[in-house]
């Protein structure tokens, strides 16, 4: 069994945003050499998510409208006290700072429709990407 | 270590819908020999998810409503200009559309309510659910 | 390829509840001896949920409020015909009851505030965490 280990740095800029990360992901995966196996990746974060779903910038602009409506960047939350990002803690808890994807014949397994989403919910900031390919 | 892919398809009818597929993931895990290790359950979709839940039909009608009082299928979504599934991309990318279980001796470490329910967003549509068996 | 299954209990107190269950999940990976790999932590539970967050009370007051919003314990659901919890099994279904963590020189890769959070949903009860390492 192989097991490879890689890491990036996305820097975002808005307090609210999505990034692409499918492209640096499947650089990782290639890299790997691993032909059949799993990738994880994870964020080691708790202010950011990652999803699986369309590259389509009125759809993200539909994701950051739902998690002001979900989360509300502005309630009254109690971790506003000591800081001002309770929404972005409540959003990745809920949503999960992981996902994996299988791989066959070197290829990650997803949909025409299923990239690799880095939801930014406290930018900007610097976010480490983990990359963990498992496998032969 | 062995790795043991199998695929099956799920037809939906409905726009939004729940289908119980523990069964047919059983098989594929009894089928792939491994008594140890993982099952990755996955759609490569971007507008269906993934639960682990009770199989109770109020329960699934219950799901049903809260989509549709959180996701909001009739909401002024940007997506929708282009297309008309908004709701369910967004539904799909929180929930997520993998889930893993531990194998162990030979069978899913699962709950007695803890069925692996596919969830339809966009319906009627033909799904592909990849299963993925890791282990020994 | 290692292979370690290890189990604990948690009881929780109220109905609704968090309990930060990092350590007793750091000491399995220690006990397992594997050095790099995958830790899955997995509740065999459909009415209870993980999270990789903050362990700071006021920010757990912040959950639990936000479950009641969303979920809403006190909606007329159909699943509170035959129970009472319909929005735990909701809120489980959605948030999830699984959670990976990489495992890298031994150690869980988690952010500074990434700690592995327990959700009761509907306590108080006897909850059973799975941990299994695999790797080498």
């Amino acid at each position: 069994m192989k097991i490879y280990f890689s890491e990036f740095e996305v820097v975002t800029s808005s307090r609210l945003e999505i990034i692409d990360i499918t492209k640096m992901v499947e650089e990782v995966v290639a890299k790997s050499g691993v032909r059949n196996g799993i990738c994880v990746v994870h964020l080691p974060h708790a202010t950011a998510a990652l999803m699986l779903n369309e590259a389509e910038t009125r759809l993200w602009h539909d994701y950051l409208r739902l998690v002001k409506d979900v989360f509300k960047p502005d309630g009254d939350w109690q971790h506003n006290i000591i800081d001002s990002n309770a929404h972005a803690h409540l959003a990745s808890g809920f949503i999960g700072q992981t996902r994996i994807l299988p791989i066959k014949d070197g290829q990650l397994v997803r949909g025409t429709w299923q990239n690799i989403l880095l939801l930014e919910l406290d930018g900007p900031r610097h976010r480490r990407v983990v990359v963990e390919v498992l496998g032969e």
